[in-house]
């Protein structure tokens, strides 16, 4: 595995199909599992970490971002990365950066609502990674799903010769969501208030339930947060809230647990004529990364 | 040389150095100077041809926008051009945009203050451009002097690997910029008006005149349009009024003759410790093109 600084330097060795896993780093197996489902498509593939500035609305959680280079890199040439691009500020904004990517109707609600500016800063680098390393693949997690909703769509009206790949929530055997911020839960039993909410929601899809407002209150009836922003059925491809569940979807949860500001989702897929609920992948073993 | 209507189709020969030369059509000495400049310096030349409805500010400017693709292909095929690209609105726009990429602090003033939405429309089919044909170099008159500073910052500011050329301004031999737009010129001597200002104004930077207000008086002094958008000095890095030529700037005019609007500049560089006034290219003969 290389570690490069530039865009040059990873598309120095561009072949016909790189994949690119985006990531802000501090690596668990839900990232792990992005370079798990680009290595069985493409030639090769590009790992970023960058923490953006741009896309944090809250200075505080920022600066606690965690970070981790080194384990980043181990665990990045284990799992068969085979360029791991690391750009230092002054390579990603090198001058006083004026140019924006905005993806308007598929960012007003849910997060958009309640993270002021969060969405503009991710279309952004987003694009800047697309436009500099010129990918043929690219992979993000179901796990904020109104974002990858948004990167599918940036790139297509952009039109960058690329796919964008949405793969499968990694969960702890206990059900919680991978997270790089879980490291800073307090009370875990409370956390997984969420995922208890969002499998008894599942399973009410799988009895026929197609209600939005009835699988929203299975998920609030569990919800033990401390505040919560919001928790709402939104169509897939535009992540706006529905009604009722008549074409792929997602139930999505956000809050607040001390100062971690968590998120989660219950993916609602149509195969064929049926809803199949999409309870991502369960770890057998809980998370050395997480734990850390 | 290749007529093509989609991006693969494009890339598909793409060496190690494309030139692109994007353009609205209804091509004149103008456009093929760049496919010249291209030629200098790229194994391959692609244009393409899109009159993009998203940079129109005024709908009746686009219905009357003059096109003629037969003639554009036989211009371009003798100028040099390997591929001719002529996207199809639906290949540009398979889905409603919802995207847009905007360049503050490059477009709030001049063009920027008279056509609201102009410069976003421009920002954003021009990054389609770059993200879905990836040329190396990309090529722009010094005419629209705040679209090339635009569009230069744009490209460092989303990471776009190529290289931004700005070409001089081609003239008529009466000093007529050339524009597409020359065939709705009714009263040409009017519109002479214009160049005769910047003229004066060149021959005062030569003498030695620095202050912003003289040289934009000696300019007004000439102008004979119906009204007048602007006459200003401003910098070409960021299209910013300045009250001194003390930088690399443009002394820039815009306005209404008729149902034509004129938009014109001379670019003021700087050349060691010099200001040099760029006249543009002089045509020993009138063009045949813009008197169709």
């Amino acid at each position: 595995m290389r570690i490069v600084e530039t865009p040059e330097a990873v598309r120095a060795g561009n072949t016909s199909l790189t994949g690119l896993v985006p990531t802000m780093g501090f690596l668990h197996e839900g990232h792990l599992s992005l370079v798990q489902a680009a290595r069985a498509s493409c030639d090769r593939i590009v790992m970023s970490v960058f923490v953006n500035p741009l896309q944090f609305d809250d200075p505080g959680d920022l600066e606690r971002y965690p970070r981790d280079l080194e384990r980043d890199a181990a665990l990045a040439e284990e799992a068969g990365v085979d360029v791991l691009y690391v750009p230092p500020l002054e390579v990603m904004y090198p001058v006083e950066p004026l140019t924006t990517v905005a993806t308007a109707g598929v960012t007003e609600q849910l997060e958009g609502k309640h993270r002021p500016g969060h969405f503009v800063g991710v279309a952004t680098v987003v694009a800047k990674l697309f436009a500099s390393l010129q990918p043929s693949r690219a992979y993000f997690g179901r796990k904020d799903h109104q974002q990858l909703a948004m990167v599918r769509r940036m790139a297509l009206d952009l039109s960058f010769p690329l796919a964008v790949e949405g793969c499968p929530i990694v969960r702890e055997p206990d059900g919680l969501a991978l997270s790089s911020r879980n490291v800073f839960i307090g009370d875990r039993p409370r956390a997984l208030s969420i995922s208890r909410g969002l499998e008894a929601a599942a399973d009410a899809v799988d009895q026929g339930i197609r209600d939005g407002d009835r699988l929203v209150a299975l998920v609030e009836e569990q919800l033990d947060l401390d505040t919560v922003d919001y928790v709402a059925l939104a169509d897939q491809d535009r992540a706006r809230v529905i009604e009722r569940l008549d074409r792929p979807a997602f139930l999505a949860v956000a809050g607040h647990l001390g100062r971690v500001r968590l998120i989660d989702n219950l993916p609602l897929d149509l195969v064929g004529e049926m809803f199949v609920p999409d309870r991502g992948v369960r770890l057998s073993a809980p998370s050395a990364l997480t734990r850390l």
